[in-house]
């Protein structure tokens, strides 16, 4: 399995924000949107092989299983919607247990840290000061840590230094996280996760 | 310079549509706000060496040319707003004569042959029919003919075997049009233009 987790440190952890002014008063949730369709579509489908966890102000995470969510629409709007309504219900996600709020979306009262705590797998931080992924042999249940258009704090790079079994760069120019994961995501095809 | 062409088939040709339904009323105008800001935004700016070219319906063509574009935000609406506010401007697009509607776009009233035929560079198709994209020497000016959510049709895929210089495969998955702008740029980045 292909997991993403991505770190979205202005994202809003109520649903009180405005579909239509998602980079404004939404707290990049356009970002996040973006990063979770270009994780779970290809053309005409969802790639069932892949799961994302979106972590939001270090408070919730939000996470969507490619191989049981159902409806995902293409469109950033519609994306936004979904993640809203999942918060609408952020009341029953208590302690560390996750809540399903809709048939492949759960959301759980956990941060970064005991986020990737609870995978499975071979974690890899994006940083452009990682080996080039063309030298890397893809491993069988990769894990993916990126963040939003803010760079990792002082405490997020600790955690991560601590946790990650390598940080890879997947070429030489700065990209945006939903273009990050493409591109992640094509390595992987075309390698064959082998 | 690096551009691509994005042909979108059921694309508005006129500024008549809410952006609260790009995928509905709007003719897929989300794909090819994404489009846009996959071509043309890298992390925290933006890639001056290349244009993108949406070609509307076969009736309008709307190019933005990163060297010259100014306040490109990255949400699919903001994209949207301003491929609409083009579209406001699409009576004083006359003849073959493109008219530039703000600094860095210009909207002209050609179709796919037309924009194509006017391009310097080397075409290429993008198809899971096509040479394996590792195996293709990086031409200096690539130019990167795709489709919508639609496949070509029948004339516009006699049209491109016509022009193009060779069909090339980015990975043995389909994927989003987004997703294979990212992939595209992401693969000259690492072979540096060779």
């Amino acid at each position: 399995m292909r997991q993403f987790v991505v770190v979205g440190h202005d994202a809003p952890t109520d649903a009180d924000f405005p579909l239509s002014d998602l980079p404004g008063s939404a707290g990049r949730l356009d970002l996040l949107a973006r990063s979770l369709l270009a994780a779970l579509l290809r053309s005409h489908g969802i790639r069932e092989d892949t799961r994302v966890h979106l972590v939001l102000a270090d408070q919730f995470t939000l996470t969507v299983d490619g191989s049981t969510v159902r409806s995902l629409h293409p469109d950033e709007r519609s994306a936004a919607a979904l993640l809203r309504s999942t918060l609408e219900n952020r009341d029953e996600a208590v302690g560390q247990i996750p809540v399903e709020t809709s048939p492949g979306i759960t959301l759980t009262r956990v941060g970064l840290a005991e986020t990737i705590e609870g995978l499975k797998g071979t974690v890899f931080r994006l940083g452009a000061d990682g080996r080039s992924v063309e030298e890397v042999e893809p491993p069988s249940n990769p894990i993916f840590v990126l963040s939003d258009h803010r760079a990792f704090t002082d405490d997020e790079r600790a955690l991560l230094d601590d946790v990650v079994d390598g940080t890879i760069s997947l070429g030489p120019e700065t990209i945006h996280t939903d273009q990050a994961i493409a591109v992640a995501h094509n390595w992987l095809d075309r390698t064959g996760d082998r």
